[in-house]
C-alpha cells in the first residue's frame, strides 16, 4: 500500500464547522488536477539506467515529491516539473551498490525513497549539478529476521510499518514505533530521518532503537555491528542515522524490539492551563513515571480538537458544564497511554495518575484515550480534505529544555500568528507536547488559515521562516522528528555551527565524492 | 587529588594467599624506581609554548603515560622516554583554542589530559610526525552550573568525579557516574572515551548522559546545543563523544542529572552457575527490572573474590556449607544495587528479586552488597600491590548480544588462558557482567599470572592479541568502556570497517588539518 500521488489517501468529509473556528476561511473548492493533466518533463537517462528504471507517468509522479505542504500544493496544481527521470527498485543491498556505481560514473543524482512521506522536502528529486535524477525505491528490500533472545530484529529498509508490525506481532514482538506516517513509512526512512513515533516517550525515539545498520555508499559499504554498548570511538551509527540519504543508502537496520504488550490502557485527562500541564509532564519525567504515549494539547489545539471531534467521545464527558464546574473550561487535554504486561500497566498508570492528579489533572476516563488511539493516523487524511477546500494547513515541531519550553511555545505561536496575520490571512495556531524527556519535551505546532491563491508558496515561506527564526532564537532545535530535508537547510548552520557543518561536509565528500547522493538536502 | 606517577595511590598489603590461587606466582619483590631515577628526555619546545608550559620533572613524568599495564611497567622501570616536552594548564576554552593555534602553527602534537586514568594508552604522549608534544591538562577548567528544572548540569571538562558529585549532592543532585577511576577521572575524559560507570545499567552510560558539548578544534569551535531530542541530521554530539582527543578538546559538557537518591539498597545473590546467572540477568533486562548496579561474576572471579575478601563479609554468609547445601558450591556471586526514593527502591528491589529468585538466585542479604559498595574503587590500589610483587595483572572488556554472550565469554577466557600458558606463565582468568542492556551485556575480564622478567611487554602483547582476536571473531566489540586509545587501534578496522575508518579520517582531516591532535590514537 502506498499514499496517493496528490496526498495521503481517502479523505474524510470536509468539517463544515471549520470556517466558524478559523477566521477568514472561505471553504472554497480547490481540487487537484487529474493525474493525466500533471505536467511532466521528458525523461533523460543514460542507457545503463534506462534498462532498469521505470519511467511511466504514474511512477514518476508518485516519486516526484514527498508529502509536505509545498510538495502537495505544487503537485495538486499539476506541476511535476521536478519529477525524477526514472524510478529504480533494487532487490538487494548489492543491487543498490551497483546502481550507485553506475550513477556516480554517469553523473546521475540519486534520491533514496522509502514511503515518500517526508514533510520537509526530504525526497524532492533535486538534480544538484547533474542533468538527471533517479528515485531509488527500496520497497523490494523487505526481509525480516528476529532474535527473540536478544530482542533484536534485522529489517530490510523498504519494509513498511504495518507489514513489519504484523510480522513481529505474529512472533509475540513489537517495534513500538508508531509515527503518524506509520501506514506508509519504511524502516529505512525512520532511520535516515531520526523519526520519533507517538509512543516514543515509552519505546524511545527511532535513533535509540537502532543498534546495527548496513549502508551502501558510493565509496563502499559501511556495516555497523549491533553491539548493545561500545566505547569504540565516534559513533558511525549516529552518523548514518539522520543522514537523510546524503551519505548513502541505508539498506538494513538491526533494531531493539519488545515483547508484544499484553495490555494497552489509554486515558484522557484535563488541565486548567497549558502551564499546569507542562509542569505535570515535567514531574512525570523527573519521577520516571511518564506513560508510553504522553500528549498534552495547548488551549487552542484542545478547542479545535473538541470542536472537530466527530465521534463525540471527547465532548461527552468533556461537557462544558463538567469542565467549567472544575475550572477547566478552555483548558487542555492530555492523552496518557500505557502499554505492557497487565500488572505493570496497572501499576504504572497508578503512578502516572498520582503525578497528574497532584499537578492539577482531572481524570476523564478511558474513552478520550481510546478515541485518540482509533484516530491516531487520521491527521494526514484530514489534511487532504482541507487542501481541497482552500485551507493552508501545516505543521512543524521542535524541542527544548523544560526551563525554556514555555518561552519557546509563546515565541513560535506568536511568530506563526503574526506572519499569517501580516499577510491578511489570520491563522489558528495550536500546539501539543508529544515526547517527554528528563531534560525537556517536544512542541508540535499546527496552523491553519485561508490559502493565498497564486501566492501559496510565498505565504508558506513567510510563516515557516518566522517560526524557524523564533525557534533558533529561543533555544529550540530546528526539527524534533521531521528531519532537515530541503526545507530546514537554511537553519542548519544555526543548529550545528559552521565548523559542525564542515565536519558533516567532510564525511559527505569522502563517502560520496561525486556528490550524487540526495543533493540539496541536509547541508546548507 | 591525582594518582601517583607510578600507579594509583596508597597500595594495600600484598595478599599473601594469592600465590596459592594463581599457579606459578613467585611473589618476588618488583619495586618501582624512585622518581629521581626516571629517565627523561630533554624538553624541546618552541618559545611561544616554553613561556606557558611547565617542564619540571614531576609534571612531565605525571603526564608521561596513563595507567595501563604497559604504561606502568615502563614507568616503574624508570622509562619516561616518551614524556611530553611540557604540560600546559589552560584556564578557559579560549585559552585552549589559543594553545591549539600555536601548536598547529609550530607543529607540536597535543595530548588532551584529564585524570590520566586511561588504561588503553589514550594519553600516551606520542609525537606523531612532530618533534615535540605537550600535554594539555584541563584541571583548571572546572566550573559547574546546574539547572534544577531540566535536571541539567554544565561542567568544565577538568572537573573530577568526587568534586563534581560533592557539589551536585549539595544541591540535591547526582550525575550517577561511578567508574572505577572515579577518584581521579574527569568529566571531559568520560565524554572523550564513552565511559561507563558501575551504576550505568541504571543511570545510563556516559554517552547517554551527554546532551550538550563545547569542543575546541584546530578548525574552530563546535558547540552542540543541549536539546532533549532532535532530528537535525547526523549527530555531532555522538561524533565528539568518543573522539578521544583526536578531533579537538572537549572543554565543557552539559549532562543529564538526577535527584540525589534518598535510599541505596545493595544486595548479594548467588547462582549455581554463570549460565544461570546470565539468563537471570537477561530476564531482568527484558522485564525492565534490572537494578542500577547489576554485576555477575563468573565461577573463577567468584572463587578469587571469596578467597581475597579481606573483610570476611563475602565469606561469612557464603560459608561453603551454606552454599554447598543449596548446590551453589563453586557458583557465582551477584551484586544488585538499587538507588532512588525509598518507596521506589523497595518496589524495584522486590521486582528484581522475583526475577533473580525465579532464575535460581539465592539471596545472600545486604552485607555482600554493602561490602562491594565500600570497596568499589579498590581494584587499582590492589593492582599497585600486585605490580610490586611480580604479578602480571590486566583487564579488558567487551560486549555482545545475549545470544552470543556465552560463546564470547568462553572464547576470550580460553584465548587469554591459552596465550599465557603458551608462554609458560599460566593465568587465572576471571570475568564479570557489569552492564546490562535489553539486547545484551558487557563482559569484563581480569587475568593474572607470573610476570616474565625482561619480556613484560611481549607477554602482555601476546595475551592481549589473542583476546582481541577472539573478541572480533565472536561478535564482540573491541571495547565496551575503556575506549580505543593506542592499544586497540589495530582492531579498529575490524570494528567499523575500512569505509567507516575513512569516514572518521575525513572528519579528522577537516577539523585537525595539521594532525596535531593526539596522534597515534583511535584511528589505525
Amino acid at each position: 500500500m502506498r499514499a496517493t500521488w496528490s496526498g495521503w489517501g481517502d479523505p474524510p468529509p470536509f468539517p463544515e464547522q471549520l470556517p466558524s473556528l478559523v477566521p477568514g476561511l472561505s471553504g472554497r473548492e480547490t481540487p487537484a488536477v487529474s493525474l493525466d493533466d500533471v505536467e511532466l518533463p521528458e525523461s533523460r537517462l543514460p542507457d545503463a539506467l534506462r534498462k532498469i528504471a521505470r519511467t511511466d507517468r504514474e511512477e514518476r509522479v508518485l516519486h516526484a515529491a514527498g508529502k509536505s505542504y509545498p510538495d502537495l500544493i505544487r503537485l495538486r496544481s499539476g506541476d511535476a516539473s521536478g519529477a525524477p527521470d526514472g524510478v529504480i527498485y533494487p532487490k538487494s543491498h548489492d543491487a543498490v551498490l551497483r546502481v550507485l556505481e553506475v550513477c556516480a560514473a554517469e553523473g546521475v543524482a540519486v534520491v533514496p525513497f522509502g514511503g515518500g512521506t517526508s514533510v520537509v522536502g526530504g525526497v524532492e528529486p533535486l538534480r544538484g549539478s547533474f542533468d538527471s535524477v533517479v528515485a531509488l525505491d527500496l520497497a523490494r528490500i523487505d526481509h525480516l529476521t528476529t532474535d527473540r533472545t536478544s530482542l533484536l530484529g534485522t529489517f530490510g529498509a523498504g519494509l513498511r510499518g504495518p507489514r513489519a508490525e504484523t510480522r513481529l506481532n505474529g512472533r509475540g514482538l513489537t517495534l513500538g514505533h508508531f509515527p503518524q506516517s506509520f501506514e506508509f513509512a519504511t524502516i529505512g526512512g525512520y532511520a535516515a530521518t531520526r523519526s520519533a513515533g507517538q509512543a516514543s516517550t515509552g519505546y524511545g525515539r527511532f535513533d535509540k532503537l537502532v543498534l546495527g545498520l548496513r549502508c551502501a555508499t558510493p565509496a563502499g559499504d559501511i556495516v555497523v555491528k549491533p553491539f548493545p554498548g561500545t566505547a569504540a570511538g565516534p559513533s558511525l551509527r549516529e552518523l548514518l542515522v539522520g543522514s537523510e540519504g546524503t551519505l548513502g543508502v541505508i539498506t538494513e537496520a538491526t533494531l531493539q524490539l519488545r515483547p508484544l504488550p499484553g495490555m494497552r490502557r489509554y486515558e484522557g485527562w484535563s488541565f486548567a492551563s497549558f502551564d499546569e500541564g507542562v509542569e505535570a509532564f515535567r514531574q512525570l519525567a523527573e519521577t520516571h513515571s511518564a506513560p508510553d504515549v504522553a500528549r498534552l494539547s495547548d488551549e487552542q489545539e484542545t478547542r479545535l480538537a473538541m470542536a472537530l471531534s466527530s465521534s463525540g467521545s471527547l465532548t461527552d464527558k468533556l461537557g462544558k458544564g463538567y469542565l467549567k464546574a472544575r475550572g477547566h473550561a478552555g483548558g487542555c487535554i492530555v492523552i496518557a497511554g500505557y502499554e505492557g504486561e497487565p500488572d505493570d500497566v496497572t501499576m504504572r498508570a497508578r503512578a502516572g495518575g498520582r503525578v497528574l492528579r497532584r499537578g492539577g489533572g482531572l481524570f476523564l476516563g478511558r474513552r478520550p484515550g481510546e478515541s485518540w488511539l482509533r484516530s491516531r493516523y487520521h491527521g494526514p487524511y484530514l489534511r487532504d480534505a482541507l487542501l481541497g477546500r482552500g485551507v493552508m494547513v501545516e505543521t512543524l515541531e521542535t524541542s527544548t529544555t523544560w526551563t525554556r519550553l514555555r518561552e519557546l511555545h509563546t515565541a513560535v505561536a506568536e511568530a506563526l500568528g503574526g506572519a499569517m496575520a501580516a499577510r491578511g490571512t489570520p491563522a489558528v495556531v495550536g500546539c501539543h507536547v508529544s515526547h517527554v524527556y528528563p531534560a525537556g519535551a517536544s512542541l508540535y505546532f499546527t496552523w491553519m488559515g485561508e490559502r493565498e491563491q497564486g501566492a501559496e508558496l510565498e505565504q508558506w515561506r513567510a510563516a515557516k521562516t518566522a517560526a524557524m527564526d523564533a525557534i533558533v532564537s529561543n533555544a529550540g532545535t530546528i526539527t524534533h522528528h521531521h528531519a532537515v530535508g530541503r526545507d530546514h537547510t537554511p537553519w542548519m548552520t544555526a543548529e550545528v555551527g559552521e565548523v559542525g557543518v564542515e565536519a558533516l561536509r567532510a564525511v559527505k565528500e569522502r563517502l560520496d565524492p561525486a556528490g550524487i547522493m540526495n543533493p540539496g538536502k541536509l547541508l546548507p
